[in-house]
Parts: C-alpha cells; sequence; structure tokens
C-alpha cells in the first residue's frame, strides 16, 4: 500500500504561451475512507475526467475562458457527487443554501452570490452579477430573485433534498456523503487562447450550517480571485480561514509584490500560513503562461487538470499520482 | 476661499511606541453642498469629536482596542447623521440592511454580519460572530437570530425609518441626507497601550440598492483588515471596487511585501490603484507604531484621529485642515 502524504503541492510547466490550460477541483478533506471504495473513487474520477474534457473543448477550439469555467462548473453543480448544486449539503435545518463566485483576470470584474436556495446553477448566478447588476455581491433571496429576472433556471428548494437521496444511493458502501462532508467545494480556473484567465468556485457551505452563514466561496480575494498579471485561483477548504487570510488574493499579492512564481506563492500560503492557522483545505490555480498549480494541506483533494491535450486527474497525494 | 485637492492623504508620524492611537471615518464622497452649510458643518465636526473621545478615553486608560473601536462604532451608528445604524440609508424597497466587520489584528480572528435589519448595533453583533460562533460572515435573517440569540439590543424595522426623518430635521438646510447618500459609512481603527490593533466598519451600504446587495463593509479584506505585524484598515466608499481590489487586505499586503510604509501603502492602493480602475473612497489606518494614516480620492471624508492626548477631525482636503 502507498503511504498518503498529508501535505502536497506540485506544479506543471509550461513553455509555451498562446495556449490554453484548465484545473478544477472538487473539494478537499480528509477522504481517507475513499481508499477502499474502489467503485465510489471510480466515480469521482470519471466526474472529474468530463468535468475536464468540457472546459478543455471549449478552450481548444479557441472559446472564452470564462465560457469554460461556467460550462465545467456548471457540470460539477449537476453531479451530485460534488458539494455544489444539486449535490449541495444541507444546512442545520435541512435547507439547502448555494455559493458561488466568478472573476475575470482581464477586467478584474467579479460577481457572486451568498445562499441561494432556488437557482439550480449558481455559478451562472454569479455571472449574472457581474454582468447584467452593477454590483459584486447579492446573497439570499435578493439574490434569487435577480436570477429568476435574468432567466435563469429556477427550481423547488427539494431539487436539492433528491439530489441527497441519489447521491446516497449511488455509492455502493453509502460513504460519499459523509466523504464530501463540509469540503467538497467545486472550483475551475482556466486560461485561454486569447490569454484571459477566469477562475469560479461554487458550493453548499459547510454541513449543518447555521444562521445563514457564508463562507469564502462567494467571497473575492478569499474563494476566488483572477488577474491576468499574475493568475487565477479557486480555493476549498474551512472558508472562514480562508476567508481571514484572504487566501486567493494572498497568491496574487505574493506573485506581484515579491516577484514569487505561482507554485512558490500558492504553497506558501496553503502550506505555511494556513497550516500553522490551523486551516485546513486547498486550491487550485494556473497563471498567465499556463503555469499550474493544485496545493492542499489535507489527506485529499478531488483535482485535475488540461493542457497540451493531456488531461490527468488525482485524489490523494503523491503516492496516488501520475505524472 | 481655500482650494479644495481632489485627492489628498496625510500621515502624522509617531515616534513612541508603547501608546494608544486611534483614528476614524464616517464615509467619503462629494460633500462639497457642505462647504455653504455652517450648520451642518459642524455637527459632522461636533460628531466626530465625540466619537473620538469615547475612543480616546478607553485607550488612554488601559481599555483594549476592541473595546474603543465597539464604542465608537457604537456611538456612531446611535448618531443619524451617519450612515450605519440608526442613520442607515433605505433600500430601493425602503427596507434597511445593514452590514458591519470587526477584525482583531493579535488573532487574525474576524466577525461580520451583512443585511442584519433588526439590530441597534451592528457592530457588536460582528464582535459576537467573531467571539461567539465558529463563523466569521452571517447574513441576512440568521443574523438577526445569532445576535437576538446573544441578547443583543433589537429594534423594529421602523427603528431606521424613525432615524431618517430626524435626520432631514436636523439639517437647517435639509441637505444631510443626501450628502451621506451611497458613501456615510463609519469606521474606527485603534491601537491600544498592549500594541494591539482592531479595525471595525459599520454601514447602512449603498442608498436605494437592490436584491440583498453586500458591500465591502462586512467582507474581511475588502472594507476591514487587522494584522499587528502591518496595520489595522477601515475603508468606505463604492464598495465594488474595495471588493475586487481587496482594498484593505492589499495595504498590508505591501506593508508586508514590499516593506513599504504605511503611508506608502495605502495611498498607492486609493490614489494610485483604485483611482485608475475608477474607484471613489477612502480608508483610514494605522500600524503598530502609531502612525497614523486617512487617504481618500473624492471631495471629502468625514475622518479624524487621536493620539498623544491631540484630537483633529476633518472633512476636506488640504485646503481646510488643519495639522
Amino acid at each position: 500500500m502507498l503511504l498518503c502524504s498529508l501535505t502536497f503541492s506540485f506544479v506543471i510547466f509550461q513553455e509555451h504561451t498562446n495556449n490554453y490550460a484548465l484545473v478544477i477541483h472538487g473539494g478537499a478533506g480528509n477522504m481517507s475512507r475513499l481508499k477502499h471504495d474502489t467503485l465510489a473513487m471510480k466515480a469521482y474520477r470519471a466526474a472529474l475526467e468530463e468535468a475536464l474534457e468540457i472546459g478543455e473543448s471549449i478552450l481548444k477550439n479557441g472559446g472564452k475562458s470564462l465560457k469554460a469555467v461556467e460550462a465545467t462548473i456548471r457540470y460539477m453543480e449537476d453531479n451530485p457527487l460534488f458539494n455544489a448544486g444539486k449535490g449541495a449539503v444541507a444546512t442545520a435545518t435541512g435547507t439547502h443554501e448555494l455559493d458561488a463566485s466568478i472573476m475575470q483576470g482581464a477586467t478584474i470584474n467579479a460577481g457572486a452570490v451568498g445562499g441561494v436556495t432556488r437557482v439550480r446553477h449558481p455559478i451562472t448566478a454569479a455571472i449574472e452579477v457581474m454582468n447584467n447588476s452593477p454590483h459584486v455581491l447579492l446573497v439570499g433571496e435578493g439574490a434569487n430573485a435577480f436570477a429568476e429576472s435574468r432567466g435563469l433556471e429556477m427550481v423547488d428548494p427539494d431539487y436539492f433534498n433528491v439530489a441527497k437521496k441519489k447521491r446516497n444511493e449511488k455509492s455502493g458502501s453509502g460513504i460519499i456523503a459523509p466523504i464530501i462532508d463540509k469540503m467538497g467545494t467545486v472550483g475551475c480556473v482556466a486560461l485561454d487562447k486569447m490569454g484571459n484567465i477566469t477562475a469560479g468556485t461554487s458550493t453548499g457551505g459547510m454541513s449543518g450550517k447555521k444562521w445563514n452563514r457564508i463562507g469564502d466561496s462567494p467571497i473575492i480575494g478569499a474563494g476566488t480571485y483572477a488577474n491576468n498579471k499574475t493568475c487565477g485561483i479557486s480555493c476549498t477548504g474551512h472558508g472562514e480561514f480562508f476567508i481571514r487570510y484572504a487566501v486567493a488574493y494572498d497568491v496574487s499579492a505574493l506573485m506581484e509584490y515579491r516577484q514569487w512564481s505561482l507554485s512558490k506563492s500558492a504553497n506558501f500560503v496553503i502550506q505555511e500560513k494556513l497550516k500553522k492557522a490551523g486551516g485546513n483545505g486547498g486550491l487550485v490555480g494556473l497563471d498567465a503562461k499556463g503555469n499550474i498549480v493544485m496545493s492542499f494541506n489535507t489527506a485529499g483533494m478531488f483535482r485535475g487538470y488540461s493542457k497540451n491535450g493531456h488531461r490527468e486527474t488525482f485524489v490523494f497525494g503523491k503516492g496516488t499520482m501520475k505524472f
């Protein structure tokens, strides 16, 4: 049996510019029980592959990074394996409150929704906030109403309950739901052939959350950040730490102000600063040259990347990775 | 008549450590009509003086920066001249949704509430979130319920309507309410004799806001940030820009990663980055040595500081300032 390192990160270097790159995550956490559930593991790996394929096909054909991020995350929101959209975990009272955000590196423009309860694709609601409102962050019933006014697909709150049941059925061992407890956020960062970076994140938030808690996923600078000058970042983990440490923007600040590389910056924030503070989680990111980083300080992180026609997906640390 | 510069910032240098310092703002904006309303001007200056006196008396007697920030902001929340607490501006539908946040530089701990409608002192609700919940940000009815469960003073939503009427009566010329339109947020940053920095911000948000819009005030890293290693910052202005540019944390990042001074960092963010992006507003801040900065790129900003037993308050730029 291979050993699983508790902290791990890696970088794929890219020499060419004017190409595309895509990186995704499906949450980080203590998912060690997955190791003994081949069926569940296969389902997650297949879902990550499919998500990458969707974004890749858009980027390969010269599509915009915004479109690639939206399509990739919409797929993950519809897949009940992940704690986002359909698969969102329940609050303490059994309801579902979803958060999402988007940011474009070319314009430093951003949009986000927090605590939406009737929107099928929160990532699209976040894009609508960015493109068709003067605001960055809308929450609760106001965000629902705005999404509806923009013609987005609305669902009955029960839609998310059905997903929960399905998720439990899908796993032979019944362990999928607990695995993604608290940390099943999804995220995607893309670089298109025009050199533009977009980052997006979507989540059902913390399982059993109360009092309309908002995590880092809809907070620009915490869960999501993008700037063509530096990088695009999407985070997953214990959201309160990611807010307090402005994790996504901090990676960009280190690159800009210390001239550090993407990987050095990301690893410093996740493996040093955040770990020291007791904050569990990880991030995926890329820079304008297509360098990709995936860094996490938990047992595992659902993740994958695509570039130069090559795709790879991973769940655990170095021990189970294929380079 | 003195000229009023559209952009201005200044710094008071402090040689001593182990002392206290306090800096406040009551919003930034185009408040040029105030120049011809002596009555209103006097009322604002008196309110700023009183706010400073409250925080100063706590710090002078060895009290904690958290207590000083809370007491100072509670006073400003109760004063209908400011767009916070009682004086909060109305949403598009005539309701009042209040935001506030707090952060402590010693622990990098933080708390915030967004869109509360029944809490008399949102700053105290933010402190309760920080100290007595596992979360950083609660919004809407959940945040109301949490505040109530902590025994905070709850008010009828009409409390804020009454304040609006009173505010209009108070001004001889009736121009006070429009002056603080959009940009009357209040904020306070304090350094206590133990060397600990606390920053807090409270607001009624953007006048006429829709869809449960959340601005930068309850967003840690955007409207508020504190770190004993660098600085404490409270912002005011067009919140969407402050979120996209992670303004409060950016000042700290420049100090930490570029070894810039507080004033150089703050001025770069407000006068260069934000101005270039078209973002109007300003900030107040201080570092662990008691250096104070107040920087804004609008016509004026209600502001003041206290240190070494000396208090000063200002509304417009250099032209009307007394050093």
